[in-house]
């Protein structure tokens, strides 16, 4: 019985996210879908793209978070439309949420929207909301087991980007088995090592 | 209907975990819940614990995995009982993997189980195992946040332990605001720094 509410659940949550998807097309407007774990670097990253794109897109950002609105203060300074998604402790966004983030935008206006997901590495890549891009974002300071802990994460992904590049020589990450894991799930889609601290990486990954 | 679902869930899954906790007491067995974001150290600090404790305790060990079998691999060589609960995908452990994990050892000669939960602040934080003690393990490289925007995990928790704390120069993490909105979540319980590359901090949280 479980299942087959789940797959209800699946069901709606697919129809939802096909209707966003269209809805964006015909606004013109791209949706980026950001996964990672908590604290991995996903507000931080999203920072830095609203400071270095703001001038040539107009972007949209949709914050999911299970309690509080911090991330969604901390994109403030941009002055550009925020929607903030609160699960209230549910553990991923879903389309329906989305779709209803996506009324409150004049998306006439707008080229680009961004999510960010609530922090996890499973839940979330179970729901299509609806996005073009879906990327994983992985902190080089969880370790590199990840792609094969988290398999259904990279192969959903159609970027992956591996921050906090600058603690590398403090940890045992070796990006060698990091790729030499994503290559034994085929995966095979493009791959940036950046810091958003020390904002390095940042521009070969926009550009 | 999902919410009656999701409690009937619920429901079930107190009861095994009281049952759980039942067979615990009659075998005078303590049992440990460890829940953290992927990557904050579960297994490192594990592999402490058995190498400080296992001289003094007989000690099991229940890992539960998304996917693979690594982190029960890492601890094979203590030569102690480990049990793999592989969820397929599943977000978080519940009462009743834990009860037949538990029918996999001789309880009579246990002291202590610690069971790894998947890596996630969210969904396991909803199911109780049966554990006597709950413990939250956050890294510093996760930002200092977390209490505010986990705070389920926070309260639930019987001890908090910060690791990585040999990487938060490198951070803006600051201890204050983290245990500033501790604070603010009324939580009071046992607090630790360590580190468990560096070994820090160990010693004084096993004591």
């Amino acid at each position: 019985m479980e299942i087959k509410i789940m797959r209800n659940v699946l069901d709606r949550n697919q129809d939802k996210a096909s209707e966003n998807r269209q809805l964006l097309e015909q606004n013109q407007v791209v949706m980026f879908n950001f996964i990672s774990s908590p604290g991995a670097g996903k507000t931080s990253f999203l920072e830095l793209l609203c400071e270095n794109l703001a001038r040539e897109f107009n972007i949209g950002i949709i914050e999911g978070d299970a309690y509080t609105y911090r991330d969604a203060q901390r994109l403030v300074k941009y002055n550009l439309p925020v929607v903030q998604i609160n699960t209230e402790g549910g553990c991923h966004l879903d389309s329906n949420s989305i779709s209803r983030a996506l009324a409150e935008f004049d998306l006439n206006k707008l080229d680009v929207v961004l999510i960010e997901n609530v922090g996890n590495l499973i839940c979330p890549t179970a729901f299509d909301l609806g996005e073009n891009y879906c990327i994983a974002l992985i902190s080089i300071t969880e370790g590199d087991d990840k792609p094969a802990k988290y398999p259904m994460l990279f192969r959903k992904a159609d970027i992956i980007i591996l921050n906090k590049i600058d603690l590398i020589e403090y940890t045992n990450f070796e990006i060698n088995r990091f790729k030499a894991d994503l290559h034994k799930l085929a995966v095979n889609v493009p791959f940036f090592e950046i810091s958003c601290t020390q904002q390095t990486g940042i521009q070969d990954l926009i550009n």
